[in-house]
């Protein structure tokens, strides 16, 4: 490399979309910039009246994608960027996130007859109005004794491709006859740019195929025919045409003509096939073996790689194991907390209101004047149920041990607590079954921004904690496989130890705390398996509640 | 009765006395006047060094009688009282507070050389100084096959008479040298009245050697003397010289002439013997068997009543089973929840700051629009331990049900109706064990003031909630002993149908809130067996946070 060169990451957010123009040797971020969506609120299409719907207008991710590399592209030309030097580019989004196409690849929602309604939008990852779909996609799985559960702990998800797929079917008939395929976002922008959207030959990301597809080289690749047709036959259709997966460090195509012109870049730029934002930005903070990645905003997305060439069973409770996800000679292993940020800001939305000195800031500070057990306070982490390793959406939150002493405080840092013995939890799963986790790489705003957090979650792990330095690791990783599917460097393990962020440890377990965690861990495991284990002594009250709670009382 | 005839009613509490001239015929409260204490914090002398530690100056309690019963005499007379038309006195304390007193019977206190020193005053009933010397207590009752455990719950407290001598011995030797006697304020005052308080002779209260003294017939009235010589010799010589106790329907004495001049009143007026102020409250709020009433507070008591003739065994859990304690002819039954109106302000000065459209009423406004089971929490009541029937101060509280939707409202309406499972939870132990609870008759401002609390108190218990219109029933069970003592009615119960308090209906069991409420106890009652229980599942958590809590983690 006798010159500069670039990479292009571009990452598709739940609001808007970030376009990073990297060097590809120093690993420097040149040139940034952030396009939000136009439609819905925030980017997010809702309906009041369904409180479970969350949809994303598809024109808004062109429109963003012509905007964020343009900007971003006039400010790298500062920096020596000319569109010869740009080695490759990458694209991660937030997923599931499907969306019904036509027979050309293009969304329903393109048509004027369709261009109002939701439905004919892409299904953003957190549209929920697929429970009950979920329910029976899982309970299909175990009666008809197929394995596709095994790999993504044992429950399909409300937020996942096939159930979405599935609602769409059952209550839009018109709209899914009109449909020739359905297309993660993932896959349908490097369609976009390589000119290929044909739901039968675009390409699929392993990735997305792998964690929310339920496709597996173990069952043959996709759901059998027959299965899928027992759910509605539309989904059998649709999956007959839809190829076999690839990594993300194979180009999905070359950058059209069209599309070249488009964004002021050449011709036949090598294009990645896409990925998940959580995986990528894994990716960008430089995961490794033995490095669990934790991604933590409202909730955590938690991820770690195992070599492939060492036998690895299923691991009871993730969320996705696929191989190659990640990287693509790995295992990509994937948990989750089901909310971390969004229980701090719902302690302090309702019970220490900001502006009243009780904002996240002064909980903070006044947290951070507290030892380890002084408050006397344990609590379960679940007030938006368990992710890993419960794998329970129901289950609820416990706090334990409030006297008439205890303060604002000693709550919010239980509950920070809690949140670090649901990453214990995790942890031991991955190392119970062989996967070890000898550091800790966090991202996100909460972790950049709370060394009492990563105190505690060092202390409570009793491993170092180490953040990035990047506040864009998910487009930093996009750049990384845009690289490395523009051949600029033979192997992702290359380009990382290039291009991803730089780390720093933010904190390190102190050996005092370290022994009190221990004892207060041990009864948070004993709280979380007697009120979360199927059977256990305190285990239907959760559930009991809900039950009440959805009763009608007459007035 | 050919005149008007009126009694006189004095209640010491916490921080002040109150006397209360009610006509005994009419039961008319004709005149009422409050003297508050002097000395330390609101009466209270503390000591920053000591949290633990909270005394009275006796000398304020003379002070307080003067004050109060010239005034409310001044008040009466324009209401035609007489002092020849004074049927009789009755005097309601606090307990246990015991006093040390010089062979004469006078406080220590009012000794120059001993003036200042809180050991040589009143220990009032919220000192828990004694907390060892209480457990010493009870272990050595256990060890040694003694019965007296049997009658108050198997736990002796540090509130208690012996455990504060014992603690007074142990850390004053010099003062208990000194000392002749140990004296409950409730003896005290009525010998104060009729001019003997030499602690051989004064008039001990059955109400307070029963509840607090381990005074029973059934082991023959005080502990042995080996008892309390294993425990320090000069309990054994101070009780040596304790005479038997009666109940408050009989005169302590008469009125002595040097108090008949200070108070303006007659010589040989007589005084009834003196009791609790809480026990003396159910009789003035019409207390009768099948009836409970609840003085709700900061904590509650729990008073019923139940016929000597009928046979009734120990009840587990109890803090005092006393024959003619409440009613001469009656077996008094005390129980009680460690914390109630404490819970509430804990949480609204905490969670939910007033003036932040936080406070009481704002919360209880909210609380009142959510129905029964709506929002998916049921709480265990214990931020203060549990008095009755788990007998556990180390026992603490616990929130289950928590989501990212709960609010401030949620939780404090889930806080009230967890300490109405705690009162039906003893409203279920006393019928348990025969003694059926067809009213509750509820007394004290939170019950006064709070229709949404005595609606859910209805719809938990699934009976009627009752309040009685008097804000004084305490002092008006005094007057209601006064007249009995002095022969104007021959028994408490014609002296009640005539003065007890006019009780009024607040609240009805909704039967649609009845079967949800049924349920949620299920879950609570299932929470405080597995939590509360020795030897439960879940019963060493809440030890164990204490101890972590307990032991000192080095900076």
């Amino acid at each position: 490399m006798d010159k500069k060169q670039f990479a292009l990451g571009l990452d598709y957010g739940t609001g808007s979309v970030r376009a990073l123009i990297v060097d590809i040797v120093s690993g420097e971020e040149v040139a940034s910039a952030v396009a939000p969506y136009a439609s819905g609120v925030d980017g997010v299409v809702v309906d009041p009246g369904q409180p479970l719907l969350a949809r994303q207008n598809p024109a808004d991710w062109l429109a963003g994608l012509r905007d964020s590399v343009r900007t971003a592209i006039a400010e790298a030309t500062k920096n020596g960027f000319t569109p010869d030097r740009l080695a490759g580019i990458g694209i991660d989004t937030t997923g599931s996130t499907p969306v019904p196409v036509d027979e050309q690849g293009n969304p329903l929602s393109f048509q004027d007859r369709f261009r109002e309604n939701p439905a004919a939008m892409a299904w953003l990852w957190k549209d929920h109005t697929s429970f009950a779909e979920a329910e029976e996609i899982s309970t299909r799985a175990r009666e008809s004794n197929e394995p596709y559960l095994t790999k993504c702990g044992g429950v399909y998800s409300s937020e996942w491709f096939w159930a979405k797929a599935l609602h769409f079917c059952r209550t839009e008939p018109d709209l899914a006859d009109a449909a020739g395929g359905w297309v993660e976002l993932a896959d349908y922008i490097p369609g976009v740019l390589v000119g290929q959207t044909r739901p039968e030959k675009i390409v699929r990301s392993l990735c997305a195929a792998g964690h929310k597809g339920l496709w597996h080289r173990q069952w043959g690749g996709w759901p059998s025919r027959s299965f899928l047709t027992s759910l509605h036959p539309q989904l059998a259709r649709w999956c007959d045409g839809m190829s076999e997966p690839q990594t993300s460090d194979r180009p999905a195509g070359f950058l059209s003509p069209e599309w070249s012109e488009s964004l002021g870049l050449l011709p036949n730029t090598p294009v990645a096939t896409g990925g998940f934002d959580a995986h990528f930005g894994a990716v960008g903070a430089g995961i490794r073996p033995g490095c669990l990645v934790k991604i933590i905003g409202t909730s955590t997305c938690d991820i770690m790689v195992a070599p492939l060439d060492r036998p690895l069973g299923d691991i009871p409770g993730l969320c996705g194991i696929v191989p190659g996800s990640v990287l693509p000679d790995m295992y990509g292993l994937e948990a989750g907390q089901s909310a971390v940020g969004d229980i701090f800001n719902w302690f302090v939305k309702n019970f220490s209101p900001a502006g009243q000195g009780g904002g996240h800031a002064e909980l903070m500070q006044q947290a951070a004047r507290l030892k380890p057990g002084q408050s006397g306070l344990v609590a379960l982490d679940w007030n938006n149920g368990n992710r890993t390793i419960l794998t329970d959406p129901l289950l609820s939150g416990l706090m334990l041990g409030t006297t008439l002493h205890t303060t604002a405080a000693e709550y919010y840092r239980a509950l920070i607590e809690a949140t670090a013995f649901g990453a214990l939890t995790i942890i031991n799963q991955f190392e119970r079954y062989g996967v070890a986790v000898a550091e800790v790489l966090n991202c996100g705003g909460i972790a950049e921004k709370n060394p009492l957090l990563m105190q505690i979650y060092a202390d409570v792990c009793n491993r170092p904690m180490r953040v990035t330095r990047s506040s864009q690791t998910c487009a930093l990783g996009a750049a990384i496989f845009g690289a490395v599917a523009g051949k600029a460097y033979s192997n992702v393990a290359d380009a990382q130890r290039a291009m991803a962020a730089p780390l720093i440890t933010a904190a390190e377990p102190c050996p005092a705390a370290v022994p009190v965690y221990a004892r207060l861990y041990r009864i948070y495991k004993k709280m979380h398996d007697a009120f979360g284990c199927p059977n256990a002594p305190m285990a239907s009250l959760m559930k009991e509640l809900i039950a009440i709670r959805e009763a009608p009382v007459p007035d």
